[in-house]
């Protein structure tokens, strides 16, 4: 690799052609910082894995150049992958009070928190790492106090702008800084590294307004107990529903880990205001008269086991839904969760609630925290940037995206649509993309992180499609006469019942296999294990059609 | 079970509380008529199981007193279940000439052809099941030859609407009946069994015109190449690509064993109309002027192995993609498919095609085959019924269509929301629904039907997650001493190389609890094999927060 001697480099370690484990890297000369450390949920084919992290090489083979991690806001896959960062990289953490609350949370599960150095900003602090100096804007988005960054280096001035989309009526005063902004704009940007979630959206993301009014409404109609489910990071909806709940006279529950931890933090550090004494323990809702509480709740995505998941099929200990209650969701499916959230919805209908859910305009209870195409094209057109780097998105996004920034003026050619780990140079203020540095996936699963690699997860997915047969056989050392068994264990093949006659087949489909090695006179195990999985895998799928991991195991006395 | 004299019965095999395997079944006195025999496809928690087909326990104990399985048109989700069916089950099969095609492709895979009798008939046919007297009439749908079922009985009218919309301006004449269906409503409906797949859907469905426009209009665009994904089965659509061809006067390939298999039985029979010397084969496209051909491919749900999936990771042999090229999604991803979807669809821009894809108003190139909310109320206005069950439907589905048939006119306690097995019961004009039969899902895994119970599959889940571990160990008969092992073996568990040090571990374990054992006098297996479960597990769970299945194989010689 070259020289890094007065070279600004930008690259992605996550985040890039994913939604999930954003890390994006700003290096100059011998500086590095660092840009957020997400996780990311594993689909159903990474079987077993918890989360998912970025690949940590370069960064670990550059440690003693990196400066700081700034984190822009506090979703988990800005923040998920900090616990098993810190536990390979020990660096200062910057972000603003609320999100620094969220890290310290899961600083503390991980016994993390006391060897880190965490550092609160604002969006009026000012940093300075090496030649890089750095400063904030507020930007609004779907969690309290966003940031979005300008770094200003000997090169020129790269924005990042956090996740966010302009909420010109937010709840809790959450406004962006478009003035800030402006200024940045025309001081100059030399390269724009801008979110595209909604690249695909059209129009102006609706405003967090939209749901105050509905929850508004419907709070006024609701008879019975009000159950409201959202992400418990969504202060600013939580607070509409505080707000609500206050004007129709009812108390305010929580129910779930996360929303008990999360609006306990937003509260100790005065980003949820509320009136003393209107929080109720749980196990005192069902004693209440229905029409004087409502229930915060976790479970928004259809995860069974949170809270709402357990309301919905009568499995929550200390709070019942009866007929006559109502359910609003305040959330979307995450894509993949769909299925999950309508059979919650389904159970919900049969307790006889009145269930509220969707985005439609005149009902809906959710709003996106993500710009659309003119929330986009408002921040390129205030930035005015002569390089743009679309990030946090798939590609089709990345793509829409800069269609969008080529419609308000920024050249083709000077759009970077990069992969993790593609790296942007920029010397003499041209910009250039001709290398990379190792980028991916690192698994996590239990405690061990990374340990777990393509075999280990093909041999999962066999086992779980048709599970496997131990074939147990014991042989004389001289004579290879059979002493003991064969005898075939399965697991996850099929009913014992009706795989009976299969397995006394396939014990004299091994013998007779045996018989022929011994007279070919073969004796080394590989080749003896090789042909018994063969006989009997063909065997088994004649019969069966399904293709079981098979297991020989010989033992020489 | 009381008898069966006079008496009307109606209930469901499935589909309901699902969108899958639709088996409806009327059964008066001793006469039993079977619509429907649908597959549903299982989701991830089910693993390895391929498909999902009704319980048909009832069936099989009544089988001499059913007469007919009326097919109302030719989806998976109402034939797929058709070949495990006959294979216990030897009914004649009724259905129009399209949807007979469709079910011959299937009895020729399964070779059940010979032996079942396929009875053809069209929205003018009568049929006499004993004292059930059968006629229908045409719905529209997204696929040809759709039939509504009017069961004419000693109890009154018993109406069961097929899968429909009202589309007024369907391509290839498939036009609803509604003359018929207001004569229906007018001669008395006594029980109205209609579908709720939209039920939450407000207004009316577009029609199929509106992809049409919107296909003509992406033809005269596009420059490249043309490829159009959608179901083999909407001939309907089929046709407007071969319209939008002629016109723009390309060639038209298919690709994809359905696409070929589906288009030809609607060619053979009538269903599609295009010119002599059209199709040209898969092989000969690249050879091709790229404006002088559209392509036709399967995928469109975002199957990785099927053409389109194969084209947009470059893997199809005969065939590719490349810039300029236009590629149509004409389909919308069933709820559980998004993700698979989105995949291709970034692979297809990577590749530089223009992807056209959404179901948008202003290009949107698929509408619903199924009715919304003002289509239902069109259907339960022109029958007027007495009692109403909606099927065919998630369960708030379910809940929002009573909503509408009480809001034109149902009686709410008319209205029967069932479950699968719940019987409805009719004697002298009188519903009731007090009673059930066994129903529920039976799995097909490989070629065995219903074997693979919960404990396989609970088997496999632990499986997926966390791997196994086999304990080998052999035991001499009488002093209990250790001869060989043990030998600890893992499959999905961790890497070999992370993992050595804790199998040696685990072995140390094993030869520990086996002197405990000895010391204790336990010669029990069963516990034994407990013993070593729990010491092994508790030791892997500690080091590894993994819970992986533990297998100790015990030899005694």
């Amino acid at each position: 690799m070259r020289t890094h001697e007065n070279l600004l480099s930008i690259f992605a370690l996550g985040g890039i052609n994913e939604i999930g484990k954003n890390m994006y890297v700003l290096q100059y000369s011998d500086d590095i910082v660092i840009i957020d450390c997400g996780g990311k949920f594993p689909d159903e084919s990474l079987l077993g894995i918890d989360l998912i992290i970025p690949d940590l090489t370069y960064l670990e083979e550059n440690k003693e150049k990196i400066r700081a991690l700034i984190v822009t806001h506090g979703h988990e896959d800005h923040i998920g992958g900090i616990p098993y960062f810190l536990k390979k990289l020990n660096v200062p953490i910057y972000s603003t009070h609320f999100t620094l609350g969220l890290i310290e949370l899961k600083l503390e599960e991980h016994r993390l928190i006391r060897d880190t150095k965490l550092v609160t900003i604002d969006s009026e602090s000012k940093l300075n790492f090496g030649k890089i100096h750095v400063s904030f804007f507020k930007v609004s988005h779907s969690i309290p106090d966003c940031l979005g960054i300008v770094f200003h280096t000997p090169e020129g001035n790269v924005v990042h702008t956090g996740d966010f989309k302009f909420d010109l009526t937010p709840a809790n005063h959450q406004s962006p800084d478009i003035h800030k902004m402006a200024e940045i704009g025309k001081e100059g940007v030399l390269v724009l590294i801008s979110e595209s979630t909604n690249a695909e959206r059209t129009g102006l993301s609706p405003s967090e307004q939209m749901v105050g009014n509905h929850m508004n409404e419907a709070f006024m109609k609701a008879e019975g107990k009000i159950f409201v489910s959202t992400f418990a990071s969504n202060i600013n909806r939580v607070q509409q529903v505080v707000d609500a709940a206050i004007k129709t006279k009812r108390k305010l529950s929580l129910l779930g880990r996360s929303m008990v931890n999360v609006v306990s933090v937003a509260i100790e550090r005065g980003y949820l205001t509320l009136p003393e004494g209107m929080i109720v323990e749980a196990h005192e809702v069902d004693k209440m008269s229905p029409e004087k509480v409502v229930i915060l709740c976790t479970g928004s995505q259809g995860e069974p086991m949170a809270a709402l998941g357990r309301l919905a099929t009568g499995n929550y200990r200390d709070v019942s839904i009866y007929p006559g209650d109502t359910v609003i969701l305040a959330a979307s499916p995450i894509p993949g969760n769909e299925k999950d959230v309508s059979r919650i919805i389904d159970h919900l209908f049969e307790l006889g609630a009145n269930v509220i859910y969707g985005s439609g305009s005149t009902t809906g209870m959710h709003v996106s925290g993500h710009g659309y195409q003119e929330d986009l094209k408002l921040m390129l057109t205030l930035m005015k940037p002569t390089y743009f780097i679309p990030i946090h998105g798939e590609y089709r996004m990345l793509y829409h995206h800069r269609m969008l920034a080529e419609s308000v003026g920024v050249k083709k050619e000077n759009t970077f649509i990069i992969k993790n780990g593609d790296v942007v140079d920029i010397e003499n203020s041209i910009a250039n993309q001709t290398r990379n540095i190792p980028a991916g996936d690192t698994y996590v699963d239990g405690i061990s992180v990374g340990d777990v690699g393509a075999i280990v997860l093909r041999d999962r997915k066999q086992l779980s499609e048709d599970g496997m047969l131990v074939i147990v056989l014991t042989l004389s050392k001289l004579e290879r006469k059979i002493i003991s068994g064969p005898d075939t264990i399965s697991r996850g093949f099929m009913y014992v019942r009706d795989s009976d006659d299969h397995l006394r087949e396939i014990n004299t489909i091994v013998k007779k296999t045996v018989k022929e090695l011994n007279e070919e006179n073969i004796r080394q195990w590989n080749v003896m294990k090789q042909k018994i999985r063969k006989s009997v895998g063909q065997y088994v799928f004649t019969h069966t059609k399904r293709k079981p991991m098979i297991l020989p195991i010989i033992i020489e006395i």
